[in-house]
């Protein structure tokens, strides 16, 4: 969460989170461009902002004894991030259910606004020893946006 | 490529590879268990050790003036690998077309051989500018396993 | 190089820039903290940050047909940063001569201003074949932030 | 480790692993070599192995209730590696002391035996709360390779 995090409801009435950053030049590789894996990491770090800017970070979700497990990930590349190019990752919470929920994402090029990835993950919830639980209430209503 | 990658086609008549190595330490994450961007690198390797396992590695394929460039990526995780794991990677070529072309995966854990993580990634042809090509015709060749 | 992001000449004489970010999840490793490799590559954003705010980035560098390459490296690591942490890193241009230079960092937890980690990077100039030059008249004054 | 990893002791009497993997595409940055960050995850794989050779792998240490923390590191870089280069690092364990030891590292390509990269690593032994404790005896004799 940055002070150019920002956080609304989409035209369908879905929370999403913006964030801003810039590639570093670790999560380039040999053909020049950022690799492919590291876009993996940008989407964690959107729902994470997702998260800080609900007022319920993850951080906070863990010491009330619940964890987020990644059970499936995609991922469709678009075109090439570079090294210091500004992108925005743009984070919306598609899918609320009783044990399990969806962020969909997609990472953009702030100069231009060209979408260069996109993709979705599903996580389940589970308690500290990894096994499956519901998603707590307080957690529910918070991740809704209705905290 | 180790002593231990092993090549073959499998029931489907499909040509495979197998990677075995060893979870490293920096691949965990707070949650005790390989982060998930992990396995995605892990994929990376398993294909890298498919074209080294039949004779025409990547490196080569760069230097006839081709790279595959990632558009697709999908993974499911099933259970977490844990520091110190033994894993399998089994690299699939599934499908070879003109332009394009489909690996899929499975990681298990080479102990009991449970399923960690599976997926797939789809890739096109590229010149070094990034320009899409046909995939060259010797490439095809090996990549079928028919080199 | 954020809106929070400064540059600054310390009391020794020194251009210094300081960048703030957030730890990152993947940062992590299993002892629950961040993995000690991921500090390298915030000194590296650091000094990506510190040439930005001088107004010639690394990018620019390259385009010049100049890279710097990294020769030595040195850490210390007195506290760990964990997961959500707000963090400074401070980069100080050590040392400019002729064909080299020399960066030194502190990494503080941004709550508390507690010193994480420390260091220093040694990086000789070259040219894109990887051959050792003298640094360019443009980017020594740059650097020293007389541009 | 691998069939291939070596544990002897050298001219000096001091306990020694070999290691040897290739360089995967991930590590590498957009200058076409591995990243400098890369390398230092391949020392921890080095001491990793290090610990399995000798029959006490990190797992163990961490289920008798002892972890290694990094205090100090430092890396020299001589030549770059690139993808697919097979490489062998040693890890050396230079000095075991009451509460820290160090290892010390060298990376050469297998195919010619030139020195990539040099360095060392300091730590401490922590308990799981990483408070600074004694090494315990048992580990001690173990990492000695008197075990």
């Amino acid at each position: 969460m940055t002070d150019e995090s920002r956080f609304y409801h989409n035209a369908a009435g879905l929370p999403v989170a913006e964030t801003r950053f810039r590639v570093r030049y670790h999560e380039t590789d040999a053909m020049g461009v950022v690799h492919h894996a590291a876009y993996i990491t940008w989407f964690e770090e959107g729902r994470s902002d997702f998260t800080r800017v609900i007022g319920y970070p993850y951080s906070q979700m863990a010491a009330d004894g619940m964890d987020l497990a990644v059970v499936e990930l995609a991922a469709r590349y678009h075109r090439p991030a570079r090294y210091d190019d500004e992108v925005v990752v743009t984070t919306c919470l598609q899918e609320l259910r009783s044990r399990d929920l969806t962020f969909t994402y997609e990472v953009r090029r702030a100069a231009d606004d060209v979408l260069l990835v996109s993709g979705s993950s599903r996580h389940i919830s589970v308690d500290h020893s990894g096994r499956a639980i519901r998603i707590l209430e307080a957690v529910r209503q918070r991740l809704a946006g209705r905290g």
